[in-house]
């Protein structure tokens, strides 16, 4: 027998491969590095008690864990299904427990939707950066991308087509505190963004995974609120939406939720089922009995925390960073977004940072489909005291100066 | 905006469809029917004070519950992977931690074996009947099916080539009670599939989802053992073990693993961390306690009260079938595999069986990859006690007589 397998592995073996900064971050365990890198809640948050009085109270019943531990619907738990149609309400999505799957994470919706719609070679619209979770769940499934239509974007439909490329399949979006530029849409934009899929025939994903933490500002509706408005209904309208609870809850449950037209979320369901049955019953029952206790508290926790520390970013770029840098100022989420002079390489710099100043941060080019937008880096303000930011981005804005 | 989705899906959307019988199967609910369908423990049996102790100590713990509740590392939890090097060299596997992925339920691997290895019209080696779930799973990569060479078979290399065959991509095997047959392979058997894999140049994939469950008689070495041993360590082995403790301890953790050599298990990290990034941490750190404290006595418990019922099934089903019927004899698992007189179309007979003998099972056809072998059905023991699955064999041996 031999010991090459590669010739054994499927065509798309080849676009999954390791990433050079991500083995770079992982050396940043040393306590004097600031790092800005990672997109981690912060462990004080998470409502440690109601989640320990939710497992005792399950765990020590008999008849509660003999549901908890078994294997359970695809679907998803349906009380904490019929939360979440209730929730969803709240946003202006009417809708039902039948028009949601609870998945392990949101990282999984984007799983199921390449899966669902991506046949090697179809093209998918992104921003330009994007979500790389997105690009790296997508790219199991061998598509091509372009861009998404978005603000300043003057890209016709008959642009899309043509010149040997296949018709869009699906447009992904985060209208609220996108990762990585932590800017949002204004409604006016997402009815343009709802025209323009219309006039390319296809539909959009709407990913929210940050649109609980909201410091200041208002919230424009949901993409699919616009958009079972317009079609008269959720079942008729062409948006999937994914929710996830790791940034407002705890990431460990591995719970978040897709919204969608029953016929595909029945879809969903054949999905799930071929790839890994369900969801953990007991972390299900669990999240329920937390959020129906302290969902609303858990969050204005967590956003009056994260306002701090993203005013103290803010304030601390103005504060240090030299002419020819330009930044973000998110009304949410968990990000800013900053754009250096464009001689400089985001992952030279980063190189340079850690070594020089001991702080660490995402080089941009990851975001980005083609990999361009090499002046550009992502800053976390969600891990650090204000005081350890303002230190961190003065750090960085002198290395910059010097640079 | 039209709703009309079958157009934007991928091709594989066609090959993932809901089943007839499952949706039968799911009017079960009543009182008065006899399952045999299913295949989920015996909720009895989950060792739910062990769990409680365990999700109190982690959850009561501010230190513990801030790793539990966070993001983890997508290979998993390095002390339960630790217990599981020590549990494979138990049954003669070395290994050590970086041989092993944590998963998301056996399932999931299934679906990264798929991912890693299929691409559209690929062949897929599997066994004539074999696990309906493995053939869920790769479905969604569109391979082609032929028969896994096994006992009785005298296929040639040359025949799984030639006629514009792609040559195959891997074989999937369970070689320990076997879903749906309950059978196993001999040592001699597993010797024999490791040449026929190694004359056909193609990994093995080692299902061993029920091996925890051995009533009597002795196991034979895993494959990955005899590759192992063959091929002068694991990382030159050409087998793929997956392992669950849905059918030991409780499914709801979702908790499975896959063995393998370290160069395939960092394709799988990749695989994992686009998919849904890492199986829930407190799920893991939990099961870690469970086992380290209960395993080998939740083993003993579980095999003790089901041993019993395959008694009691194999006891009446000699008592009460008609000649003509023939039933395997499995040392372990969950299953007992009839095969009914060839005029008798098992989907039928378990329509009239529900409607007058009130007896449920599941009929063999879904458990080949071309449908064939319609006179066949899955008896499942577990989850009944003895007198019941008495009765139930009676009804359906005076049902069988009747037709």
């Amino acid at each position: 027998m031999t010991t090459d397998w590669s010739r054994h592995f499927a065509t798309r073996a080849e676009r999954m491969h390791g990433s050079e900064i991500r083995e770079l971050l992982k050396l940043l365990d040393q306590p004097d590095i600031i790092s800005f890198a990672g997109g981690i809640p912060d462990p004080k948050l998470f409502p440690r008690e109601e989640i320990a009085r939710a497992a005792q109270s399950i765990f020590g019943d008999p008849i509660k864990s003999a549901t908890a531990l078994q294997y359970s619907v695809s679907e998803g738990y349906l009380p904490l299904r019929e939360w979440l149609a209730a929730y969803m309400g709240k946003i202006g999505v009417t809708c039902t427990a039948e028009n949601i799957l609870i998945t392990n994470g949101s990282q999984q919706a984007l799983d199921f939707i390449g899966k669902l719609f991506i046949s090697p070679g179809d093209t998918v619209l992104v921003a330009w950066p994007t979500y790389l979770g997105a690009l790296q769940a997508f790219n199991a499934y061998e598509p091509n991308y372009d861009v998404l239509p978005g603000p300043g974007s003057n890209r016709t439909p008959e642009s899309y087509r043509g010149g040997g490329k296949k018709a869009p399949k699906f447009g992904y979006a985060m209208p609220e505190f996108q990762n990585p530029t932590g800017t949002s849409l204004t409604k006016d934009e997402r009815l343009a963004l709802l025209d323009a899929a219309e006039a390319l025939d296809i539909p959009l994903i709407e990913d929210t995974a940050y649109e609980h933490l909201r410091y200041d500002g208002t919230r424009a509706p949901a993409l699919l609120a616009l958009a079972s408005e317009r079609a008269g209904g959720i079942d008729k309208a062409k948006v999937i939406y994914c929710g996830t609870f790791s940034k407002s809850v705890a990431p460990a449950f591995r719970l978040g939720w897709i919204v969608a037209p029953k016929e595909i979320i029945q879809r969903f369901v054949l999905i799930k089922q071929a790839s890994d049955l369900n969801v953990s019953c007991f972390n299900q029952m669990i999240m329920h009995e937390v959020v129906s206790e302290t969902f609303d508290r858990q969050k204005a926790k967590a956003c009056a925390i994260y306002k701090e520390r993203r005013d103290a970013m803010l304030k601390a770029l103005t504060a240090h960073m030299p002419k020819g840098v330009s930044w973000t100022k998110p009304e949410g989420g968990m990000f800013v977004w900053v754009t250096l002079p464009e001689n400089i390489d985001g992952a030279e710099f980063l190189r340079r940072s850690i070594k020089e100043a001991r702080v660490a941060f995402v080089p941009g080019a990851a975001f980005f489909a083609d990999r361009s937008g090499r002046n550009t880096a992502r800053l976390s303000f969600y891990l650090n005291e204000p005081k350890v930011i303002e230190e961190g981005i003065k750090r960085l804005g002198e290395l910059l100066k010097k640079a």
